[in-house]
């Protein structure tokens, strides 16, 4: 093996939730090659906190849906600068290996002699939620969760509103989940929140059914990057006292 | 409101995985309530490393299915440490709202007039598999992920091999949980790997498939705290060469 690349989690937008390997990872590496979403955020704060980080910032402006530039040309500039003797950190949005092609870069790295470690991150899946006070999971709601990209086979997730769901990438998708999701066992009155730019200046969660939520979401022209939370949890938020559906009696029985 | 509780996620047991914004809570803390499970590594950790708490230390020992100190007197503590005018920092294994009763001591010092947030943390659940080389999602393999409770109802997990299925907590009723998926539609062939103390000494894994790996778990004395994967995406671990179902075909199709 020649060179080394680390894959590094960059957790959803707040450097503050980075973790102690990656920050390292980061001041030791020669160049940074790093997603718009997630990542770019981290390096704007980092430096605005003053952290200095020496290497040089290639941005590769992996948007969900628009790849400015192509996977397979990130795979080769990987290799290319580990092979120059480069330390090289690949930064990712949440953590590498959801949704995130982590994997691919890695094992692509491994295939042309450059090894490759990953460094875990907080996902958005989880942790986004949270700034809602939601926790997927909760004694006496809540036991499982799954978590899809919306753009897959919606009608594959099974389970009721005891079953947790979360969206990513699933604005465009709504009004499409919501009915799929309502037409199972969750039936059309279950909670439903979208919490945008969960760590950003946009911050803001809107609840609602699966009955309602893509027309409010429509109406208060909901945007990505969000997050989409299906199930009883979302009755947990303090955000949900609008919701009138049979929450008191839920959270009292909890 | 008077005092602060910080709940912080101490991820996987690694204290480089703690978060940067989890580790100033820690530092500028005057008492710390750790769990057991992946909080109390993290501190020794941090200790043998150099880095100074000043905080003192309650160990309330939590572990899976045995808990020293019960959830009462836990929440109990908090409020009252927080009511001393202490800052006070409540340590948990992974991220507090993953099977961590993070929202119910959170939602117990809100009612008692304490302040209580959430600093998220790495989840075992995605950053275990990550060590054994296993991606939750991965393009072509799979593209969403149920984590489940062991001990809860794996009948309702749905979904076929390209769904992977990561349960938590789930050595002891793993003969149980693997007859019930192999009777599902992922079939008894289906790959399964369990990956034991995912950050420690004793890192292990063992890959088998449905069908054989609680015989293979016995024969292993394969032991808590370990990580379950089901699903295809097991095959992208390097550990996975002696698994024969398969898998070239797959990965060469992925």
């Amino acid at each position: 093996m020649t060179g080394l690349v680390t894959l590094v989690g960059a957790g959803p937008g707040d450097a503050g939730l980075l973790t102690l390997r990656g920050l390292r990872a980061l001041q030791a590496a020669d160049v940074i090659v790093a997603d718009r979403l997630g990542a770019r955020q981290v390096l704007d704060q980092l430096a605005a906190e003053g952290t200095r980080l020496s290497a040089e910032i290639v941005d590769v402006g992996k948007l969900p849906g628009y790849h400015r530039v192509p996977q397979d040309d990130i795979n080769e500039m990987l290799v290319r600068l580990a092979r120059q003797g480069k330390r090289v950190v690949r930064l990712k949005g949440g953590d590498p290996f959801i949704f995130g092609r982590g994997r691919e870069e890695q094992l692509f790295c491994e295939e042309h002699g450059v090894a490759a470690e990953v460094v875990p991150g907080v996902t958005s899946a989880i942790s986004v939620p949270a700034v809602a006070g939601i926790p997927l999971t909760h004694r006496g709601i809540a036991a499982s969760f799954t978590i899809v990209s919306a753009h897959e086979q919606i009608e594959r997730v099974a389970g009721g509103r005891e079953h947790t769901v979360v969206l990513l990438m699933g604005v465009n998708t709504l009004a499409h989940s919501a009915h799929v999701l309502a037409a199972g066992s969750r039936g059309a009155d279950c909670p439903v929140a979208i919490i945008e730019d969960g760590y950003g200046e946009r911050q803001r969660v809107t609840i609602g059914t699966l009955a309602d939520i893509a027309a409010l979401a429509a109406a208060r022209r909901v945007r990505s990057p969000a997050v989409v939370v299906v199930g009883d949890v979302v009755l947990l938020s303090p955000d949900a006292a609008a919701v009138p559906t049979g929450s008191t009696n839920l959270l009292a029985a909890a």
